[in-house]
């Protein structure tokens, strides 16, 4: 009867796409759907992976029907529903059988349900899958999170239905509770961030060069075939070359600006601000998001202020090379400011998150899978301890050879009112960070001035005030 | 016995500075600090205060001396401290007595302390003070949050010890329970991003236009008699001439670019993510502290990258006034959004934030008082209901007047490789804002394409899904 290696609750298109995908891969998966009539309806329609697959009633049948220790995976609405159904599933597993949450949980409420079940026998993980429905069905990236000893009894599986890259499974354990959940919050983050630069540099296309989807279609699927290879930018040349069958225009032309947000940015963000570490290329693609959705104020703000249509984007030269250089290193300084984020996270919660581990694992599967990738993951493995990504050999040379194009670009935007808050701000942070004398020593005259905080001294340790009253 | 008006709790600078900035307005306070010591120190140096002060040795000399229903003041480290304290308060206390936390807390544990004191017979204030030692001692700017009816109780000594601007006291009731201290939070966010943007325009002028701290001193103390008049142009301007003893050279060049900060600029972001209302110009602002205390991978960095000097600051003609101008135009932003997020608060927790009054109580007392803030407050009281500062009618004049001059400035600055991430944040906000026609229908369609999310189309209502696989 136990012969399942696995179990999957919920049915929605996520779960059954990662059962079938699991069936595929030779294992036994019980199922199981809080409407039976769902579960019914999928295991009728598994065709010649029915055999793979075993629908049931009841948890307790659901329970029984996996061998032990059970790997039970729940793919539901995250929230609430995640702790009801793990209620629910306590009085049924018995010791070392693992919980899996594989939806798209706020990280720390994962490190609470860990806690939860510290000492109840059973244990959690984590687990972060991106690749939407899709990746589910035919190989997504997973970010697993958990104890090792729980991830032993489900690599096999994980591995097997996972995407791979030259034949390396895009899955791995990255550390203890939340930290499979968290590295899924920053891909999200970063994603972001990369669609937010693609979306300004499609900007500046249509609005100061004039340019028509179809021949922007053109462009992007030329860079695809360069530094820029990824799914996005991929997608963004099928995109743009989609026709609309009611009106004959290119389909992307007819749907409304307004970008919707599902909250993993905005964690993204917000945990960044809560490690300190500046991550603005993520908050800058949020903050878009939200701006565009807008719709009405920026009508509005348009009618009262006028539209900045300030002349046509001129850069001399060959713009599409210099759009190409600029998206780029809008990139480096996204990548750069997750994985430094990543990496204050697994200080304080303690993970030791592998980071040329993560990027190899991003290199197939996921929404940001690219060649760049790649070039992450080895200059991480070259150099596992570098403080920052652009301080790796492969991409402080990246960040010297696009300077100019990023500069020029942005600055052009600017002068055009082209919106670029990403790509701004990625100029910002590489110009802060190779900046060893900044003016921060002017904000902590300031706040000595005001509040006596306090300023340290560029020729000698400990705190110092100023005679300010005494100064003017 | 029970004569004084009300009791202060921790005599610390901030404590002390409050009870007497009390006890001068003719107000009898009692006070207690946890070690006796520094209550009697304190009593003693109050010199022709001490009439008015009752120093008392335990909570319930403390107590008894206050007449009902008591106002307590409690002024110690946020955090833990506070409940502590509470707790030992509570048993004290009688129905109808008011314990007010004027510490630097977050607001979302005010909200929490005003619920568990609920049922107690017992209601809390959250009470924002903002000035500093200074301000504490001689008026601050007083932000509350409470029921009310405890604020009735309160009114005439907080507003006698508040700030004044033209006669009226900066102290206000703003709403219930976290009002004040979110409106503190907040507060502190904006302060961060005008700091930083007045940062921003001293690097340019250091680095970019050679310019030495005497010099800018003189350009500051000239843009505090027009729009930028301000608390904290006018201490920019002392803190520029201030000189150092040790070495002779200006104090500011000697002392160390690492800012510090103490969380409220970082809430102050995490709020604003939370509300889904872009506030980029703060979150530069918190991002550039946090890249400013990395001094060692500064260091690093520009031994890699090299520092980008490219040459120097050109505008062509009066700079010093474009460099006004745009510090004017990029205060607007970070203003703007202070408030939307303030508004979007204001909703999500029933509190009815008056946006005229918080502008007028912030003139004087805080740290951000300005002139500016007049005007704010004038703009608001003349269109309460509007969405942003930015769609009144003076203040779209403002930002289109300094349109011009912003971009200069933020495109040459990105230009020499200059570090403008708040007041190149401010560009993007506005060239967004006034584009109704943005680049989110991109992202719409990838997010459709890869995640099957869904669009709506700019000519009808409805989600729509677009023919991705056969589009290419």
């Amino acid at each position: 009867m136990a012969s399942a290696e696995i179990g999957v609750i919920g049915l929605g298109v996520m779960g059954a796409n990662l059962a079938l995908n699991i069936a595929d891969h030779g294992f036994d998966v019980a199922v199981y759907n809080r409407t039976e009539e769902r579960t019914r309806e999928f295991a009728a329609g598994a065709g010649e992976l029915s055999s793979k697959i075993i629908p049931t009633g009841s948890l307790e049948e659901f329970v029984a029907a996996i061998r032990p220790p059970r790997p039970v995976i729940i793919m539901i609405k995250a929230g609430d529903p995640v702790d009801q159904q793990i209620a629910a599933l306590k009085p049924l597993l018995e010791n070392n059988d693992i919980i899996i949450d594989a939806g798209n949980a706020n990280f720390r409420d994962t490190m609470r349900r860990f806690e939860e079940l510290k000492d109840t026998g059973l244990t959690f993980i984590g687990m972060g899958v991106s690749g939407g429905e899709e990746g589910a069905r035919f190989g997504p990236s997973i970010m697993v999170g958990g104890t090792e000893a729980s991830w032993n009894r489900v690599s096999d599986v994980i591995n097997a239905i996972s995407a791979k890259f030259n034949d390396e499974p895009c899955a791995a354990w990255l550390g203890e509770n939340g930290a499979g959940h968290f590295v899924k919050t920053i891909h999200n983050g970063i994603e972001y961030a990369d669609m937010q630069m693609i979306a300004e540099i499609y900007g500046i296309m249509r609005d100061g060069m004039d340019m028509k989807a179809p021949e922007m279609a053109g462009v992007f699927d030329a860079w695809n075939s360069g530094p820029l290879d990824s799914f996005l930018v991929e997608i963004t040349s099928k995109v743009l070359a989609t026709g609309d069958d009611k009106t004959g225009k290119p389909l992307v032309d007819v749907i409304l600006d307004a970008a919707g947000q599902k909250g993993t940015g905005r964690w993204s963000a917000i945990e960044s601000q809560q490690m300190a570490v500046p991550a603005s290329a993520i908050e800058a693609a949020v903050g878009a998001r939200s701006l565009s959705a807008m719709t009405g104020l920026r009508a509005e703000a348009e009618e009262l202020l006028g539209r900045p249509d300030l002349g046509r984007f001129e850069v001399g030269g060959n713009a599409a090379a210099l759009l190409e250089q600029a998206l780029l290193a809008g990139k480096v300084a996204a990548y750069a400011q997750g994985f430094a984020v990543m990496a204050a996270a697994s200080k304080e919660f303690g993970w030791n998150l592998p980071m040329p581990i993560i990027a190899k694992i991003w290199r197939a599967g996921c929404i940001i899978r690219s060649r760049f990738l790649d070039e992450i993951s080895e200059a991480f493995t070259k150099t596992p301890d570098v403080a920052n990504l652009v301080m790796t050999p492969e991409f402080s040379r990246i960040v010297k050879e696009t300077d100019t194009a990023l500069r020029t670009v942005v600055a052009e935007a600017v002068r055009k009112g082209l919106p670029v808050p990403a790509l701004s701000s990625a100029v910002a942070y590489f110009d802060q960070l190779r900046r060893a004398r900044g003016t921060a020593n002017l904000i902590q005259a300031q706040r000595d001035f005001f509040g006596a905080h306090g300023f340290e001294r560029i020729d000698g340790k400990g705190e110092n005030h100023g005679p300010w009253n005494m100064g003017n």
